[in-house]
């Protein structure tokens, strides 16, 4: 029984963004050297998320239409009270989900046709850290 | 350490469905010979969910009733403008989450006495494809 | 490789409560003798869930009326025929999901420094369990 663990840094340009994880995702697989197990991907911070979903522009920016309409940014939430303008970020976060577990089958990524992962900002524009980890033989 | 890996086929006759799937998953996990661990079940595609929860019609009524008030299908979802017409069904799936890890014990799903697991379909009536991977000893 | 399986009881004083479960975690970790893995913190209840998320109670308060906003109590659910009044609850249980897996490295959750672990009950005032499962070498 193996683990692999790393950290990947995300900077996005853009308070909001997605970032597309599943090239970066094979390649730590490679060098894990893992061939069956599970791969769990997880955002370190409480105002992003990791999902699995299309890669296709439109859809996106349906999700972001469909996150702002179910948790919108602008209202006074309490959490604001402390300093933060962030709350639809938590918000989001929670939506979402924070975290993946990808199936590893004969060292790669089983995921359907149209399965790609992604992060999920939600209050970015600074350095902020994804844990990958595999765990398997 | 063993991994045990086994894809199912879904055909729902409608587009919307739920199938009771913690019959099928006992069997799965006998046939793994895995007595501690954990079971992951994960839809391979993404217009369709894997949850937990109650095995009661009129609750799914309930849930289906929400899951069309937070995910509508209909509007003009930018997605559409590649063809599709099943923008809903892609929310759908991000609102219940498309997999659920179960924990193994001395040989069994150990789930409460309420928890079942159900396939979601959002946009079925062909073949779709869920992976069950069992990790463990 | 090795697997360690605890079951918490929750008993809330509110019908709606959060229980920060963090600390008693790190708890079970250190008696798990587990120092890579995974550990899956899971509900055995269908109206009850475990998320990630900040420990700022303005924060809290503001995802007690989002849930209360997009999976509301009262409404005639249909699940209520069978004479539970809980309908909610299992759709706050679907909308916050009912568990998670956290990383171990080095012999501790590997969280970042905002993340702690909660445990949502939305229908209490009675003993739940929620089981936490560790899973590694």
């Amino acid at each position: 029984m193996k683990s692999f663990t790393e950290y990947m840094t995300m900077h996005t340009r853009n308070r909001r963004e997605l970032v597309h994880l599943t090239p970066t995702l094979k390649t730590l697989l490679e060098r894990s050297d893992i061939t069956e197990g599970f791969m769990l991907v997880s955002a370190m911070h409480i105002t992003a998320g990791v999902f699995v979903n299309d890669n296709e522009p439109g859809l996106h920016r349906d999700i972001w239409k469909w996150l702002q309409d179910l948790a919108p940014a602008g209202p006074d939430y309490e959490h604001h009270r402390t300093g933060e303008d962030n709350g639809d970020a938590h918000l989001k976060s929670l939506l979402i989900h924070h975290e993946v577990t990808l199936p590893i089958t004969k060292g790669k990524l089983d995921l359907g046709p149209w399965q790609e992962v992604f992060y999920a900002e939600f209050d970015g524009q600074r350095d902020k850290r994804v844990i990958v980890k595999v765990l398997g033989f």
